[in-house]
């Protein structure tokens, strides 16, 4: 079971990591880390990873395709036709598309969320519309063969649903126990709604220097314009 | 604020990545990635990470030392003196010394939890005692300045804990909603006493060939012999 996973610049690591380290227990899974060039990937904590394969190298009908989120980056990365063509064009192939965090933005930007339902991180949520998808405020979505989770954390909860479907629950089970994720979050200041007023402003004010909405505006209108998303859009 | 983060063979890259990606936005953070050598570094899910210091060129006082832990990759790191010597070494300085998982039985190893509380992965837990410490089931246990997560993703809630005390409470409050903390784990089998029998006997089949007590009891007499843990011990 072949997972392409997208890398690209600053893009935040634990969307990625958390996922991979429930899905590398499922017998037979093999991950291939893709970027525009084999070799190193700086990501949001400043760790460089190492890609094993450029986007003309990589696998090209891998089962599924996993795309990690990210802040400021990530709506660079919708700027970056080479990304979303190699998206779009492994997308179309697999079994599953699949993202964690905003990475669901990056998939909606390759045209492969027209019609879907889809999780997003809390922010920016709603922009996933301009691509055509339908956001949902649930941690993990699944709609037909799309599957996503919420903002960074929710890669967890994700993959291990994931985890469920394609190694069998009594597989979910056991990797829960494993990973001991029995979580204790220490201020309960999660979601939106959930979090005070003073918490709620202060990460407005971060995130919305991180989340420019023209750029969104951008990427949807040269997926209109582009033949990205046309196998997945009736005629 | 410097933290020393050790890199090691095949660790367990969840146990390092969650930590880092709630640090990263304590204001004033920087991270030095040190392993054996600069460079490449094999992580448990297969994806390379790039150590961006040595032993030798490592800040020799950080403020913060993290070990990361993982299965019989860091079993094998027990018998790695070069890697004990150096996190005793920038562990004797820093302000803090801190692990997730089996970190701590690196970090007891190392001579630095000789009578300290300490968390680990619920499996090999009880083998901190052959180190001088003494194991807690806490998700994340705080001993004056050591603070250690259990079993991999307890490294979320042991980094918001940390943010809290470094950043303030309001910090930690912030980066919850930010990293959109709010879990749900699907199948509530993250701890023993949580799991049904079947999952429980499966876990420890699995790990029971990962974690060989021989290879701490051969540890823990090379700890009594060196001159590396003598520090913290009265004479």
């Amino acid at each position: 079971m072949k997972i392409a996973c997208f890398l690209y610049h600053k893009f935040t690591s634990a969307d990625l990591i958390n996922p991979i380290t429930v899905w590398q227990f499922v017998p037979g899974v093999q991950f291939e880390f893709i970027a525009a060039r084999k070799g190193p990937v700086e990501t949001d904590t400043g760790l460089t990873y190492i890609a094993t394969h450029s986007y003309e190298d990589a696998t090209p009908d891998p089962d599924v395709v996993f795309v990690p989120g990210g802040a400021k980056p990530t709506f660079d990365a919708l700027s970056d036709p080479a990304l979303l063509d190699a998206v779009a064009r492994l997308g179309h192939k697999a079994k599953w598309v699949t993202s964690v965090c905003t990475g669901s933005l990056v998939l909606g930007a390759a045209g492969l969320l027209q019609g879907y339902r889809s999780a997003c991180h809390w922010y920016p949520r709603e922009m996933l519309k301009k691509f055509g998808a339908i956001p949902s405020d649930d941690r993990v979505v699944f709609d037909r063969n799309r599957a996503s989770g919420g903002g960074v954390t929710a890669g967890m909860d994700f993959a291990l649903q994931l985890a469920g479907k394609w190694g069998g629950d009594a597989a979910g089970r056991l990797i829960e126990l494993m990973i001991e994720y029995a979580p204790e979050p220490p201020y309960n200041t999660g979601r939106p709604e959930l979090a005070d007023a003073e918490t709620l402003a202060a990460a407005r004010q971060f995130l919305v220097t991180e989340f420019d909405e023209t750029v969104v505006d951008q990427a949807a209108a040269r997926l209109k314009a582009s033949s990205r998303g046309k196998s997945a859009v009736p005629a």
